[in-house]
């Protein structure tokens, strides 16, 4: 079995798998506990956070979330959130999938189709077209959402904001209306790509979900990227 | 005489004022005189700086023109100065053009095609689309090419290098080879939109150049952005 999926990654070059959903979710802790899971079958993700997953991405990640940064204009926003990317899809995403790594991305595209396309109002188009430019037709093979309300995220941000005391506060600010927003355009965007999409409950503990996420992604390691997916039911 | 410039400008909303050249072409030096040269006519005008025209601009430009950033990719720095540009347009240029302002900038789109879409071969089309998003249609009424040649543009960008021991080194160290083709760019925009574009000689001394600039300009101020420009002979 340990040698398994890292062959049939590798045969089918690469596999790139996100990871989805609002602040709080529970994202970063759940790529650690299955990078921590698939570690013990001899595979070892290439991981990339975004915005700020390179050394010019975490320059512009100090931009983004920078809370004096309150007067960035959307369209710039959006414009910086692509140039992280495609720096990140340039130096660190297609090689690793070019070698037939497994690649696991804490955000992609559908953050910004959700964030900036639908919640911020700039129209979803504007946002494929940059990623025409900026990713070349990259999509996840795979796309865990891990879905909470919003309640919860607003909570979860506040309690984690006020325990470091972080200046990355700008996204944090937004109202509970915008939240509510986001969540929506998630839950729309695994309805409209039920076959890359898969929806994961992001209430119960670390351990439960993470468990639920392993059952979704080991299959589709083992039997590679065009397997078809279960619509989300 | 020194009330006509400004109520020409304000009766057509604005005028779009844009210099463009090679580094060394001497566009800030230019830019300064022409400002004095108009704030005896009473004329005021919004000067903007690319990139970097803003303090989010400021903080792109870092990212730009750190030496130690040499791994930025072209796709990501294209996307980078689309940025600073859109925060600009938002943020400075289109509201002063909607108070019936000049505005003068340091650059604007046509650096982008030039360096990044013929220079460095990403192509005019993609520099093109992004110029749609970012800048939504708004194209300067008049462009002022300060044209030297590759040699005195790397001559006098080494000695303010050397002069200053700044760190914005990166784009400096570009080869002979790639200076000329900005040149040929250049003049292939010039030629392209003749009625836009006008080419002023960079080499005799400051105040020769920027009497000749004066003379381009203060007609076009005059009689208003719409009024056809003599093509370039």
């Amino acid at each position: 079995m340990a040698e398994q999926p890292s062959s049939a990654v590798e045969a089918r070059g690469g596999f790139f798998l996100s990871f989805e959903g609002m602040d709080g979710a529970g994202k970063g802790t759940q790529i650690d506990l299955l990078v921590e899971l698939l570690s013990a079958l001899g595979l070892h993700p290439v991981v990339n956070r975004e915005p700020g997953g390179t050394l010019i991405g975490q320059q512009i990640r100090t931009i983004l979330l920078d809370a004096a940064n309150s007067h960035l204009r959307p369209t710039a926003e959006l414009l910086l959130y692509f140039a992280s990317r495609a720096q990140a899809v340039d130096e660190v995403i297609l090689p690793a999938l070019g070698r037939g790594e497994l690649v696991i991305t804490d955000r992609f595209t559908d953050s910004t189709l959700v964030y900036q396309g639908m919640a911020r109002g700039l129209g979803t188009q504007v946002v494929e077209h940059l990623d025409a430019i900026s990713c070349r037709g990259l999509v996840p093979d795979l796309t865990i959402l891990l879905d909470i309300d919003p309640a919860t995220s607003l909570a979860r941000t506040s309690a984690r904001n006020a325990a470091t005391a972080s200046t990355e506060t700008r996204l944090d600010e937004e109202s509970r209306e915008f939240h509510t927003r986001v969540r929506e355009g998630y839950l729309a965007l695994a309805t409209a790509n039920p076959h890359r999409v898969v929806v994961v409950d992001g209430s119960p503990g670390p351990r439960e979900i993470a468990n639920a996420i392993f059952e979704v992604v080991l299959p589709r390691l083992l039997l590679g990227p065009m397997a078809p997916l279960e619509a989300n039911p």
